[in-house]
């Protein structure tokens, strides 16, 4: 069995890792820590975990070494800790944002403060196995993208890799209260949150860069908090290169994701789940990735849903893990979403 | 114009208060507290205020004198400051807790510490139209009773004064997120509270005492948070008296509440809302009752349905203050509530 | 008093309208028809309204005489009926999308049938008093235009008019359930709708050529149902003219609303709702509109929000008959809408 | 690999068995019914399926034979096909209530029709494997109890069996929309039942008869439509014997369920998730149960959630199966639940 340790276990990133870790045929989670909740039952923080684990939450200073370590703790702390933490396992896979950009000026650009480990950025390979599971199968120190951004790339990269579109994109990101964490402040209030459509990154939003970084495309994200606790759905609108047409982008996506497991087509012509919705994805480790397009040379509008806990954090992770160590890359992973939800 | 002020505005309570004294015609709102936001803009805290009024909170220390004041601030604080402020206007209403029990003993069980001025417990007037209107046309002091209570008392009453009722009353209580407040902890977190069918009281939830004292029946109380903002509904199952009939109830219930501006009766035979239904009531000063029954001598189950922030508090407490100063009782209270909301 | 009657009263603009017209001071509503629910009460389609009618729902046939008639049957249907009703009231207000468009072709394009009264296209005035008002004072026929139609409108029409914006606009449009009707089918069932997000207009929703028709642009629309019954936010994404920085766009939403009493600017820099949210909206007859820029010559994010069935609906075709017979404007208006809610 | 086919499979409790079975380890599913979509796809249906089957819908007529089949058809159509489908499997696993009373006459009083295959009641086993685990290894024929009875059943068993209630059991039960099933009315259109507080039974809903049939208790039920798609929480208001006291009744729960893969004891002293909450248990096969006593000889709140289509239905079904067939009881249900959600 291969033994694993998550820092920051018990936020909602970490109790997703640990759920994922607790049904894995193969891995062995051994070690959860956290220095609020330490002494505490592991299922105190994460009631679903009742009559899965009797682990409780340790602090960080009793961290052994393991074949693999996940950093599920926030951003902005995660760079302090990361550095000590990395002679404790073979691998070590990060969550948090403080090592997906290379660049350490974008960094304090988007974050707000000055990178305090600038030398470890571009360490790390980006944990997208759609796009580099070659490096994955070697690589050290994997970096998860954002929930939003592995959304958005994984719309884009079809066309964008074979230059099927041009000029910019305009990307309307919709995300639910999880992704704000487990220690939110009164923003996350219910009475607050609930039925809210709240623009709270009208311009610029941090993912905008990371989607520039991994498309090579000019970007411009809008996000908007909506009513759902789990759930990403973003809609990039392009303009299509001249001459292509809705067959050309169809056999683009269908090429380009035909073997991958956890991304799936969604572009139907009719019923009321023609475009990826991330209603029927709670829990489960998909993408799905759908498009409207206008006509030859015409407008596209480019669609993906995830679960951010699972495909926009976690259960990605676990997808790099297992294709790291060489497992069968569904291990864990396998829960098929649920209809109607 | 009557002049008023609120004390605690920056709460939901006061948010309440002061939307519907704003859009009242004989009454003018001067002042509205908050020592955490003092200097700042009130439609900054209540975003729906925005274009009807230009007012700023102001510390406590600034009151002067008004025609009414109304207490919005919590439990356990409004004891402590309340005698300091009963000379700052004619009449005081509060809406917390504190001077709701006549009963010393009953205050400590049911709120954990010791009131702090016993000597003015029993001096206040309930602030329930329906029970106590002529009383309130003097009434100097008002104390509003709390949210599940006013929607107890108000499905037992008819019966309980009827002597139609036997033995004890079980009464489920299922409320909103916005009774916890404006401050409320992680317990009001989106992603925790969101979808919650939270049994937050199992047994012996405080507002159980307000309906006993009132109603003088032995009453056993459960309280559960649901999906909403807004919104209580009580289920209240008795005992009819023997040869009590659904004919006996429909009457009591019609009698009782015939001259009631706020009170309707709904116990339909048909239709999706056949029994009071907090959905259809959010921003109305509504309290609906209905009942089901068994046959005579059978079970009944009488349901009331209210908002919880308007005839569960600031509505019931304008509409008192309507009664004390002769004004049109329905007055700032006509909004009907809406469907579909 | 004004005499009024609705047309198609049973649905939810109907309801809508009913209960704007039962609270209002200078018109009283005297025929509500429905074929399908002729001889039953009104309240029992529309429960908030217990208490405050005893109208019956009456067929079309029984319809007399009236100061106003409005129109809240279904698009496709109210084209049909409407040619035979204009001799029933001097001012007739249309609802439905049949009489927006001037152009036959475009109606049949999104409609998706021929129009069977093309010949009184164009012979209606639009009701959008922000736009129309001087028409509207005098206007016979008005027709009022869709809910997100106005939330665009009235988003784009400061910049447009002053030729701050170049190019083609991008508009993301969110929108609750309640547009969908009280009759609709299984897109609608609670268990598919509740949580969604569903891109159910990928390109060209037909609101596009509305608001192409009112501002003069290039307007490129995607619509999406999230989890609401009631509220429409906008988003439009445009260009900025050179040299137009964030103080001339501010200034321009100053000037072109400052005295409309239903339309807010709001655009602020800190707070939950900094910009446009229907969550606070609902029932009340505002439009708010706000906007955040990029730099001088950049992006611009322009949002609206409105609840559909009030200033998308209900609510502006009132205002627009409150102008048409020279009363205040606001009146029935007044509700300021609910925080939180 | 054990064959297995459903009939009825385009509803959601369909729905939810093809799930289970496509990720089911032993047994695969080979056929599924529907005379409506009869040549559709079965994942256009239930699109969470979308990669995991390339099955397309059969009508009933088509049917072979196989180890297993599955009906979950609606109340009332089973008792008329399923007597022509006992030949097709050796065990038959019926969904519906039409086996589940074995008096004809409370059928009847429940269903509001005669029975039409009243020779085939008290010929199945009840699916209640906590209850009827021995007689399910050789049972030909099971009936899978309903939703609220399965959740009022093990919350009432521990102390029914042990004689450590007397009287009259009050209970309380909440639902989402999923219950009433894919090709519901009016009732569930979304503007209507979305936060709805709906008391839709209350008195007497048909579930009471199943309680009061396996705990030989005097059962009074009510039922209310709460905000949730997925989700049934039942609240047993009880006397306790004398002597009583809270300590009996942990060790009654702990002691009947210790064994038990999915039922689970919740009755914790702190933290957000003290009693059953059935927000979690969406997926998952899980009961929970727990309680909360008022002192020896007094009152009890007996608590038990489950996701009415997974241990109320469909799970519960599996369950029973792989008891049936001699397989791992978790088989096709290790999926934990999510947090939050």
């Amino acid at each position: 069995m291969i033994t694993a340790a998550v820092v920051g276990a018990a936020g909602y990133l970490g109790g997703e890792l640990l759920r994922i870790l607790l049904g894995h045929p193969a891995v062995r989670v051994v070690r959860a820590t956290s220095e609020r909740l330490a002494g505490r039952r592991v299922d105190g923080a994460h009631p679903n975990l009742r009559g899965h684990t009797g682990l409780t939450f340790r602090p960080m200073s009793e961290l052994d070494h393991y074949d693999v370590l996940f950093l599920a703790s926030r951003h902005r702390e995660t760079m302090r800790v990361l550095p000590g933490l990395l002679g404790h396992a073979d691998v070590v896979v990060d969550l948090s944002g403080d090592f997906r950009l290379a660049d350490p000026e974008l960094y304090h650009r988007h974050y707000g403060v000055e990178h305090t480990a600038p030398g470890l950025l571009g360490t790390f390979t980006t944990g997208l196995p759609e796009r580099y599971r070659d490096r994955l199968r070697t690589a050290d120190r994997i970096s998860v993208p954002g929930c939003m951004a592995t959304a958005g790339v994984l719309a884009l990269a079809p066309l964008a890799e074979a230059g099927l579109v041009e000029g910019e994109v305009a990307v309307d990101a919709r995300t639910g209260s999880s992704g704000s964490g487990a220690s939110a402040g009164p923003e996350n209030l219910h009475a607050e949150r609930s039925g809210a459509f709240r623009v709270f990154a009208p311009l610029g939003h941090r993912h905008e860069a990371e989607i520039a970084q991994e498309t090579g495309l000019a970007v411009r994200m809008t996000a908007t908090g909506v009513e759902a606790v789990r759930g990403v759905q973003v809609l990039c609108r392009v303009r299509l290169a001249e001459g292509v047409a809705e067959s050309t982008v169809r056999a683009a996506y269908r090429d380009r994701y035909r073997d991958e497991p956890f991304v799936r087509v969604v572009a139907e012509r009719r019923g009321l789940y023609r475009l990826p919705e991330p209603k029927i994805l709670a829990g489960s480790n998909f993408c799905d990735v759908g498009f409207a397009v206008d006509g030859p040379g015409g407008e596209g509008l480019l669609v993906a849903a995830l679960d951010n806990l699972v495909k926009g954090g976690a259960g990605n992770a676990m997808q790099c893990v297992n294709i790291r160590f060489g497992l069968p890359e569904t291990d864990g992973l396998e829960f098929a979403g649920l209809h109607p939800s």
